[in-house]
């Protein structure tokens, strides 16, 4: 059964950033469709660390990750916006009029005046160690980033890389769980100085163990990950017990088909320009983590002002006869169509 | 009785946008102190409407000026700001260091390494109609802003002028006046053509006053103003009865001793960059309603993304020798000094 959906903005990603573009784009009487591929609302947010509480949000000294999604949600409703989750965007073609239309893996059919991509980290996969069985164990062991720390409370945890994340992680698992070894195939980090410093020291200290220039070289275990193999340079063998195997080599970009689009990418991400965040293909914009610009920052504060700028400029392809008129909230409410 | 203070990062305005720098800061740990002229924090927000109700904070449907206000103020408690309330910056002398020192109009001396402008609105004044007895009655029945719009409820109410402004508060106060009036010099509008279109219909239907081609000529009353004088362009006179006068010519820059600093001023505002919201002098950065760029709009949410990415940059200046490593409160939380 083809959906046929037709909408003024279709934004790809429906977590915080995608969701409160809804709002800006809602208060210049714009409408919105969203998609995502996982099940629910709230991208990272609600998939990752719903629990979790967020320091950083600009007038909630700490809220519960789930807690503002379910905000924005309440937020953006005067709006009615659409909604397919669980489907997977395929496609993107461009009608003759210039407006697009958007296929996902179940063949819902959505065509939109404006692309909004707020894919977010939804749209990156992490980079992988070159290790036979890695596959078999990904899920009963390797992980590629950390989502609850708590998991590696009094077990053994082998991390790798180089960079800030696995030093940061490092440190901050070294007081939960019961062995942190950290391996690295150089000898000095990437990562922020005082963060290598802090782990030198840890090392000194016997609360963690170091292995520099040395890699991955094997995992094995019965139905759980139980050992991981390292090589080093000299080309000498460690074997180490492990319940868990985190490599942190970093993320790269799985755009899956947004590749095709013949979008700018840089550094991972997708390239816009600040005056309103549009990308190099015209009614296509990006908003929030997925994308990068000088001085780009990945927090949902910013993708949060990058939606607001947007929606001025994605107005001219869907009022085109008309001119924005800024107006503030404070003054005429929210009016919904 | 001369006050010394020592701070990283000082901050000439102590609204939203200024307190949430604090936040930004303090994760960096930069320590700030903030200048306001008014006497308590919160700017335009405490000192306009703090019971009006803000539409457009991502995560809050709602939420009253003030509420934030005392909410950002819990967000930076942790940092532990410095304020001096109720004194006007009025000196910087760069030091040979590179640093400055702020000095207020009660010879508060402030030195510190970065120098942030965040005094939005209150860096402007309105634009005044040449009128000989203005000032009598500013006050009076003259104003330059609509602060409260029931203070016009029944009342008869002149406005003056020909953007969006004079446009939206003339739609606005057409339900809640007695009698509006529309003053205009010319007989188009510069303002959004739907509003214009709007005030001609309010015009015909007899909601309101249109007068065009005429300006404001005389003003007078006993204690309070009472009648306001328009001359027509053909010099016919129009004498009104008038509880209130609102011209709404728009703003001035009032940027007082900042307009002797050397910043690049453009359309009354601070110009900056949008990687890191400096302004063309070093170490001196503006955010907020001050700040102008490509794409710039004047809300609070987009001050808080500028006041992230400005500590980014600031770092520099107050941590020469330290690389910037960045950290996600929701992994590390909010580390004080």
């Amino acid at each position: 059964m083809n959906t046929q959906i037709s909408t003024d903005i279709c934004i790809i990603g429906a977590g915080p950033v995608g969701l409160f573009a809804v709002f800006e784009a809602g208060l210049l009487k714009m409408r919105c469709h969203l998609v995502d591929v996982l099940p629910q609302v709230g991208g990272q947010l609600s998939e990752i660390y719903p629990q979790k509480p967020i320091y950083d949000i600009p007038g909630y000294p700490e809220i519960k990750a789930q807690e503002l999604v379910d905000n924005l949600m309440e937020q953006i409703k005067p709006f009615d916006p659409g909604f397919t989750l669980g489907e997977r965007v395929e496609r993107l073609t461009k009608q003759e009029d210039g407006s697009y239309q958007v296929m996902t893996s179940d063949k819902t059919s959505i065509h939109c005046k404006v692309v909004v991509i707020a894919g977010g980290l939804g749209c990156f996969e992490p980079r992988k160690p070159d290790i036979e069985n890695l596959q078999l164990f990904e899920g009963k062991g390797v992980s590629y980033m950390v989502k609850d720390p708590e998991l590696y409370r009094d077990r053994k945890v082998v991390l790798a890389g180089g960079g800030d994340s696995a030093l940061d992680w490092t440190i901050f698992l070294a007081n939960i769980a019961q062995e942190v070894t950290l391996v690295h195939r150089g000898d000095t980090f990437r990562g922020a100085p005082d963060s290598a410093e802090k782990v030198f020291k840890l090392a000194e200290m016997g609360k963690i163990n170091l292995v520099l220039s040395a890699h991955l070289n094997k995992i094995n275990g019965d139905t759980h990950l139980e050992k991981v193999h390292l090589l080093s340079k000299t080309k000498e063998e460690k074997i180490l017990d492990a319940d868990y195997l985190i490599p942190l080599f970093g993320l790269s970009p799985k755009l899956g088909p947004i590749g095709e689009w013949g979008l700018n990418i840089e550094k991972s991400a997708i390239a816009v320009n600040t005056e309103d965040y549009s990308t190099n293909v015209e009614r296509i914009y990006a908003i929030g983590d997925i994308n990068t610009y000088p001085g780009k920052l990945k927090l949902i504060l910013s993708g949060f002002h990058e939606a607001a700028l947007m929606c001025q400029s994605a107005f001219k392809y869907v009022y085109p006869d008309q001119k924005l008129s800024f107006k503030y909230t404070t003054v005429y409410g929210v009016n919904t169509f």
